[in-house]
């Protein structure tokens, strides 16, 4: 059974608030609001496309090649035949489960996790082993023996998200170094999904399990231009590994769905030519963003947060029961001023039953004077939930 | 294990003769020359979009009301609420699947049969139980007999392709409603594969599964704008049906995978304006490319060709015991006056070991003097192969 994504189920709360005239600040989706470069939008402008061609199953070569140039820039050693381009990350995830894994298989995920991670396992019939990962720990990574006690001989990978939606954490060159020892020891795949790899902050420099020597037949990455260039709509993602294996298998997923979208690579590949001063706007705004999301929390009481470098979410603990409750609540029972919040309850973050009841993700996608009254909202709505 | 399609293997040797200075003619690929309709390029060259943002996973409203409002006037009684659109036809086939069966679940399918549901299925965890078609009846129907003896607990559907792909074939409204007996009868789905539905030659209706009274519970619609269009490279489909239920579980794997291409159905919302003088025109001229085709082919000693009243395919059969190898030979040690032709085994688009080897598929997208001279060249061939 496809599992049903933790935010859907309260989409209709929240579109029966809107009838109700309550303007809801949404702080649970990942859609950034920062423009798409100019360069992209334009080449989709000038195209002069007469017949809208498939392209090829693995994507355009020329785009293949510009993205094997754009890594070897930023210290990962790529060419155009170790790339596939997908249709969003979100089917370089499926492709990657499919050629690693059978019916049954496993792969070990740290949790909270991406939720989509799931419908992705059941379209595969792989099953998640979930290792917790804590909110005292900054979601840092586990116990490397917290790992080793769950590989089995059905354990056919270690899937990370770096840095991580939705706790933002960005995992030091020493983790991913100790991820990469215990995958080569079992011989099995470390898969790293890589899509917000240019959002890391405070000077940290995001570490590429494609870096690591020894590491190459054993590293699947996980790339996209959704985020990158908010490009979300693109629908243009990619898988990229040395392991010819896995290429080849991966190809032929590509193949039965014939190719990428044609309009969507030609902005892909425009995108590339995006220059540094937008990455540097992009990235001092996210963190300003981020220090008043996390200076604002602090201040409501009985809100625990964790301290995300990077991607641009956060997990809080909320004093609440559960917050999947609250969350409806929200959206059902409450408005302050004529508004109301909607959150993302982070149990569907987890795989393991009861855990993160009482924490939630927030997205801070949103300008800084709406991410302060979102939190004087919710500051708000937890004293008359909790009266 | 994904299978690898039939006409893949033989790419490289394409190449290589390509290299060699020969000039390939590819009758092998579903690749229309059609020029695109001028107002869906149109659209994209003058689009307004600043933030490129996620559609929503079913796809956008107004384009799938749109869509409903097409499908009515072709005597499809849809609302948008019916219709999820995908990442082309080949994702609704995937998600159509996954929604209606388990894994080992069993869907029967007339062969010969487009290869790439042999992917799908195995993506699926979906075994195919195949029914023979022969092109000794022009690859009709098999008799409703041959599908009852196959029915098992497991079966979970029937899938057809109407018009065919690779056979050309056009059911007729009795065959259609056999089917449909049969389904109910069972308690089982009908899925058809429509995305050639435009294409129906010689003044015969196209009869879709969605026009049979009853059945509304057990049809599932497969469409695209692929064909339809000349926009294989939109990658915009849609799965359509009346079944909630269907919808309900399809719409998650729609919501896994977040949203289909956004610049790519601002075309296909376009192209719905196409005016009915381009279709005219495409199929007069897909008719007469049709018909030269056969014509040409039937003037050549051995050869038996099925007479295809549909899509822009059509099966034939040539005096050599394996076209496989035949296929590699005309690519491999062939040419004649500078040139060769490449064609698609079509072993590989049946289930059943050992049927079709003596086949192949020829998709008729190119002009009719190339088609008269590939002929010529598949005549030469078969003299010199076969001396």
């Amino acid at each position: 059974m496809m599992p049903e994504s933790p935010i859907r189920k309260l989409v209709p709360y929240a579109e029966d608030a809107k009838k109700k005239g309550i303007k809801v600040i949404h702080l649970n989706i990942g859609q950034p609001d920062i423009k798409t470069p100019q360069v992209a939008l334009d080449a989709i402008k000038n195209n002069t496309i007469e017949v809208l061609e498939y392209s090829r199953s693995e994507g355009s070569e020329q785009y293949r090649e510009k993205l094997a140039a754009y890594y070897k820039n930023h210290n990962i050693d790529v060419v155009a035949k170790d790339i596939i381009i997908t249709t969003g990350g979100s089917e370089a995830l499926l492709f990657a489960m499919g050629s690693i894994a059978d019916a049954d298989d496993e792969i070990i995920i740290p949790e909270p996790f991406y939720a989509n991670y799931n419908g992705f396992a059941t379209a595969s019939g792989v099953k998640i082993v979930p290792v917790i990962s804590k909110i005292e720990d900054n979601f840092a990574l586990p116990a490397i023996e917290e790992f080793e006690k769950l590989i089995t001989p059905k354990t056919k990978a270690i899937l990370i998200c770096n840095p991580g939606n939705p706790t933002g954490y960005l995992y030091s060159k020493e983790e991913i170094e100790k991820l990469a020892q215990i995958v080569l020891k079992h011989d099995i795949f470390l898969i790293a999904d890589e899509v917000y790899r240019e959002f890391a902050y405070d000077g940290v420099k995001h570490y590429s399990i494609m870096e690591i020597e020894g590491l190459e037949q054993h590293a699947i990455m996980i790339d996209s231009v959704s985020k990158r260039y908010s490009m979300c709509g693109a629908r243009i993602g990619c898988l990229v590994s040395k392991n010819k294996e896995v290429i080849t298998t991966a190809l032929k997923y590509a193949q039965a769905r014939l190719s990428p979208p044609t309009y969507a690579q030609i902005a892909s590949e425009a995108a590339l030519e995006t220059p540094q001063t937008y990455f540097d706007e992009v990235i001092t705004e996210y963190v300003s963003r981020r220090d008043i999301l996390i200076e604002e929390l602090s201040k409501v009481p009985g809100v625990k947060v964790a301290n995300p470098k990077g991607a641009f979410y956060c997990i809080a603990e909320l004093p609440v029961a559960n917050a999947d409750d609250f969350a409806q609540w929200l959206l059902e029972n409450f408005e302050y001023e004529g508004e109301t919040v909607m959150v993302a309850p982070a149990a569907g973050f987890y795989s393991t039953p009861g855990l993160g009841l009482n924490q939630i993700r927030i997205a801070y996608v949103l300008e800084k004077e709406k991410i302060v009254r979102a939190v004087r909202i919710l500051q708000e709505a937890l004293k008359a939930y909790n009266a």
